[in-house]
């Protein structure tokens, strides 16, 4: 059975250009490896009704819906009630949660903006935070992440075993340089036509010392079509005159 | 006037995590700059109905629409004929940009799939694309780029001119290390409070090194209130023991 998964990332700084998103890519490859391959990605701002209205939406969508982003302690940290409120639950203390914060604070303060960390959406199952301690959470279908890319990865590393994995998906990749796109491209719908189960990639790429090329990609869950198709295309390169090499180009 | 802008990446190659992604920063960065600020992205696959439907509702939502990525000559470059189905245009060759093309490929073979890049909704504007010949398109307010981040570039510093820029954002950042967000957490939710028209941002990083910190941002069109502002973040940082550094914390 095909699962899918979305991603929304909630944060201004990556909006203004201030962060450059790190997340997406960790969670794609991730995700594809579990055969929850990710279908959209959101970018949204720190907006209350915004936040709710897509995560309302988006996991009506799809099987698994991450968040990441706008979990900590400030005023601009409103994932979690955010998610508590597309949930119709309420958002309040956890006690484990609070008596682990508590006892990690007791060195410092307790305050009231890092006991904001301890409240979850009621039903909600934390995610442990080895970095720094202040969980995420599952509730539902949606998993709420932190947006620090270490932290992120952390969470994820915990929450990976619970999740219920797919089909795996395969793929195979040729690339060849000195030969352009428009060269390959009616073989290539040929291919496509031939596996229409598979999907048949073209992906160019010009590098800034001259280098250009394509890397073709074949991509499925029938992992003999995938590699049927993939003879095909390193034939079709050769065909054209190019010197098909396996994988994906040197950056 | 407030003037928005939104983003469409169109790439199964995202969404898989093969590629990543290179041209939401730039893209973020350079709108803002024209006051023409990001307000959502979305990352989307290369399926018909999923592009038609994110156009029309991404385009009647805010003032400018940029997409990146489908525009090659290849079977899974959809992006044009699905933009000409979204404003119920016909999908036609664009006879300059036909004639351009065709004196281009004279030296190899202008093919059907090269052809098929001389094909624009009716009524689209070429952007110029000095990188690879093969134009973008802008048609009502929606821009169709590459998704090659050198074409991209390319093409937007093409089309900026031709945009009408909004109102500028003014931003100014302070950073403290060995201090966490939940020490500020209070008094940044105070000064928030007093600069209802400002966003106040709060950005933990967490180095692999050990190094830790917070960066905050004032930012908004009133340039005498984002001074303001930043003075009082500078003066919370001192009074919670940290040491305030003008700008973003080092890599």
């Amino acid at each position: 059975m095909r699962r899918t998964s979305a991603l929304i990332l909630i944060g201004n700084e990556i909006l203004s250009g201030r962060t450059r998103d790190e997340n997406i890519q960790f969670l794609a490859k991730n995700l594809g490896e579990l055969g929850i391959p990710l279908r959209e990605v959101r970018v949204i701002p720190d907006v209350r009704e915004t936040i709710i209205k897509t995560v309302t939406e988006i996991r009506a969508a799809y099987d698994e819906v991450f968040t990441t982003g706008g979990i900590g302690p400030t005023h601009d940290d409103i994932t979690a009630p955010c998610v508590a409120e597309a949930f119709g639950v309420p958002w309040e203390i956890h006690p484990p949660t609070f008596a682990l914060l508590e006892d990690y604070f007791r060195k410092t303060e307790f305050n009231a903006a890092r006991q904001r960390m301890a409240k979850l959406p009621r039903g909600a199952t934390p995610i442990r935070n080895p970095v720094s301690l202040a969980p995420g959470f599952t509730i539902g279908n949606v998993h709420v992440l932190a947006g620090v890319p270490r932290i992120m990865r952390a969470m994820f590393e915990e929450l990976a075993p619970t999740l219920r994995p797919g089909e795996p998906v395969f793929s195979l990749t040729w690339h060849v340089t000195s030969l352009y796109e428009g060269a390959l491209a009616e073989g290539l719908e040929a291919i496509q036509a031939q596996y229409p189960d598979l999907d048949i990639g073209s992906y160019p790429f010009h590098r800034g010392d001259g280098r250009y090329g394509v890397a073709l990609v074949a991509k499925g869950q029938d992992r003999d079509a995938v590699t049927q198709a993939a003879a095909h295309i390193h034939d079709l390169i050769e065909k054209k005159g190019g010197t098909p090499q396996q994988g994906e180009p040197p950056p």
